[in-house]
């Protein structure tokens, strides 16, 4: 059995249990909140053009409104580490970002170096084109190496749920478990929609709870963050800190993520 | 004289030269072809989702019509070296592709990967978070470190057009010459706008015809590129070559590349 017959077996047998999962219980059970909003949230400002006062400004709010962490590019790392210091906000770099179309030596390098200037959590994007391919050698050594480079800190690993079939979201999910994820993320924002509650539920049915979920993008408000939380995730991939943490109910509410999901077109 | 003074008083001298240029010169001569339409193209496809199948197809038609390059994200190079052997057209690697956020480092081993794996071409991302925050020491380090890695072979250095004003048009284009670029190109295709002859005009005006420039997204037609190797482009970032070599009347046209550019908000 080569080593890629060895994952698509172990695929096989998770799409088989979250297939009977889904007859078992057709309704998981809502997941109560442990903690408040404001460490559900990755404050989140990852765009081509981002300033360095509007990096500062995310780090404030953060600080301000207690969240998670704060998540950006990798060339922004040492500058959120500093406006951090102390706060027990994490400081959180985003890898392989928005493709995940780079090597895996790329991916652990940059992984390596944002590790060494102070990241405290990694946001890889996997191999989504590699899946889709159906070589899952290549996809799970992907994710292996950014693991092996974090060093124990927590690696979500981002699957993009918007390009990906239904057994393909299960067979990423699988995956990602193999390669020691600590959440598995729904999406990058950049892709062609964020997360669904749908696919927060059938990645946490392929889990089966023994790794985190972190729903990302199209989570605008309260209540988008209440939908997801009871879905199961246990991070947010969010810019509106403090509509969320406040409940702004003048703030805009995308209300994406109860719609459902459908694939884009090749 | 900091070296970032030295390269303010660069970039001040170019908007100084190109303001005086569009007195002298209000309307550019027009350029001629040199080569067949092919020659002029990158046939590019660099999305997250792409799959082995679509590449080979691609380097298929690159070959069959003769374009300049097939233009892919560095997991795909190996795949695209191997379809082209022999065919003279070259691999083109995408680096830092598309935000242009990650680190020199991580840039310039992205480079010498993707040149090791055999790209001939590189087509790197700049900072342009670090230009909008006049970090230009920054901006050009990035630059300097990518042409080192690549050893010889051209780089085209993205500037992002659609996220920078007119005099950081000017200045992303003059550090792009200054950091040794073969090529500097509009977009990258995942910003808000892809090319416009605006842009390409002003950056023809910016490097006196010294350093070839790159006219990518939005040239969907025949048409198209006829506006755009007008106005000065020897290279066109391209998914429709088939359309425009075969000058297919029947194939969608955009026509976005005479549109004005305004700036995107913050």
């Amino acid at each position: 059995m080569t080593e890629n017959e060895r994952l698509a077996a172990l695929i096989e047998a998770a799409i088989a249990r979250v297939n009977q999962d889904e007859i078992d219980r057709p309704v998981l059970p809502e997941v109560e909140m442990t903690k408040p909003y404001g460490k559900y949230c990755d404050h989140s400002v990852l765009r081509a053009y981002t300033k360095s006062e509007i990096i500062s400004a995310f780090c404030k709010e953060a600080i301000e409104y207690g969240a998670a962490a704060v998540s950006v590019n990798p060339i922004h790392i040492p500058l959120v580490k500093k406006e951090l210091e102390g706060s027990g906000v994490n400081t959180g770099a985003s890898v392989g970002f928005p493709l995940g179309a780079t090597t895996p030596a790329v991916k652990a390098f940059e992984t390596a170096e944002a590790i060494a200037n102070g990241a405290e959590e990694i946001d890889m994007v996997s191999n989504i084109g590699a899946l889709r391919d159906k070589n899952y050698e290549l996809y799970l050594k992907d994710i292996q190496g950014v693991v092996a480079a974090a060093k124990g800190a927590p690696v979500k690993v981002i699957i993009e749920t918007c390009y990906l079939t239904r057994e393909e979201k299960i067979a990423a999910t699988a995956l990602a478990q193999e390669g020691g994820a600590t959440y598995i993320k729904t999406s990058t924002g950049m892709g062609t929609r964020g997360a669904r509650a749908a696919d927060v539920i059938l990645m946490r049915r392929t889990v089966e709870d023994k790794v985190m979920i972190k729903a990302a993008a199209d989570v605008t408000c309260r209540e988008d963050a209440d939908t997801m939380i009871k879905a199961g995730a246990v991070r947010l991939g969010i810019s509106r800190l403090i509509a969320i943490v406040t409940d702004n109910k003048d703030a805009p509410c995308a209300a994406m993520v109860n719609k459902p999901a459908p694939l884009p077109k090749e």
